[in-house]
């Protein structure tokens, strides 16, 4: 693992790191805050996971999370959004595929089968370094996400309820396998199958019996993807057949960008932060 | 004037305005928050000024000052740092000179005195269009800015101490006129009677009879630039010598960057606030 950056900022320390993946095979990117700068302190979990077209690094300078995060002593993890690099198959000319589109699953078709692993990278191989590396206490962990990182949040917790102490999004999408920004990406990943898809669909999850304790969704309702392609009602609605508890909010005005999640990114800190310790 | 950008934040809007400057004559973007959605309610000022090779956005992305401000009902003014355009003579090899480095002057030599007039432009031409634009109450503004900028808000509060209730800098360049990145750019702009740039260095201000109420300024001890080019032990020497109130903290472990700014944007919005209504 190197450092590649770091700065003090809000009494702790944002860094940068990279590592060499196994699952993904080829160096990976990932920032984390240190809310503190006495090391010897033990933090607390919190995974942002990021949208189409991001890396580490936007929610790291737009996201508005380090004031908060730092009064309430939790340490952020913002991972990239998928393998990269000139080894790694990619179609540059597709922004829902490859490059920056992982999607947060584990790729079962050749040639994706061999890098496009975000979910076994997420849910496995990241924890295990951030754990070995820093002091943080792998008990206490929550998990968060933007629009594509808001489906992986959604989908993580499900998966892995007795991990995560609390799942939050903003503007997610909830039912990949139904709208046209991912129904691509994961027949290119998972193949024509679409019972394979199911584990990647938080709203698939719960149809099929996955549920956690409870899950807070922000969503602006001037969101240009809201209608065609995020669709919160969908789940508002498999959460109410399935008695899944849901906070969704949808707010007057605001639309998908940096500018509506950092206004909402307290809220969803202190979700986090509840559920932790409580 | 036109707008090129809005985003519901915060509980205001963050926009940002393209429109024609007479005195830079060039087009000029500038981004403002305006502190809530009720339009018709009427907002202090405070005006932030960038540093070198910075736009409006920088600040305006990474700068984390809607929250506090939209508690405080204090609209941000974030101008662009120099003229720009294909018409505007520039020197793409120098990050210190030209586009990106106006340093809040009006040049006299030609030919950058054609468009090089941000003093005129920050301290006449924006404030009288935002004001017939937006509802604002100019009896009540406060100034900030980082590094060059900070030396822009100094210069400019010292000039016109009765228009600004308050100033502040994060990092200023305390005095342009003897370190080397803005010794080239005055000979540049003003020609190399270094008489004429001592109302465009806030400790020859202070020197030649200025004075402000108070200044804060915030400098991180890790700051790359801070020895040989920022040296704030000049102004807080001049300060007390003139008797010029001035509060300088110096912080461990922060350097130059937004990391830096943002952390301590919210006690600078409160000493504006606190200034400008007391």
């Amino acid at each position: 693992m190197k450092e590649l950056e770091s700065f003090a900022s809000h009494g702790g320390f944002q860094k940068v790191f990279s590592h060499y993946s196994e699952v993904n095979k080829c160096e990976m990117k990932f920032a984390i805050f240190i809310p503190s700068m006495d090391i010897k302190k033990e933090f607390s979990v919190v995974w942002y996971l990021s949208g189409l077209t991001c890396s580490h690094a936007n929610v790291m300078e737009k996201g508005e999370y380090r004031k908060r995060a730092s009064e309430l002593g939790l340490a952020i993890i913002c991972p990239d959004t998928s393998p990269r690099g000139e080894k790694v198959p990619d179609d540059k000319d597709d922004w829902q595929f490859g490059s920056g589109a992982g999607f947060y699953i584990d790729a079962t078709e050749y040639p994706y089968s061999e890098n496009y692993n975000m979910f076994s990278y997420i849910s496995e191989e990241l924890p295990r370094l951030v754990k070995s590396n820093f002091s943080l206490n792998m008990n206490k962990q929550g998990i968060m996400g933007h629009s594509m990182g808001g489906h992986g949040a959604l989908i993580l917790a499900l998966s892995f309820p007795e991990r995560y102490n609390s799942c939050s999004a903003f503007a997610p999408i909830v039912q990949p396998t139904t709208t046209d920004w991912s129904i691509k990406a994961y027949e290119k990943y998972l193949g024509k199958d679409e019972k394979t898809w199911r584990k990647y669909d938080a709203t698939r999850l719960i149809e099929d019996g996955a549920s956690f304790s409870n899950i807070l969704v922000d969503q602006g309702k001037k969101d240009p993807f809201l209608k065609n392609r995020l669709r919160p009602e969908r789940l508002e609605e498999i959460c109410k057949k399935y008695n899944q508890p849901l906070k969704l909010r949808m707010h007057n005005n605001y639309d998908h960008s940096y500018y509506f999640i950092s206004t909402f990114m307290n809220d969803h800190l202190d979700w986090h932060n509840d559920k932790i310790n409580n």
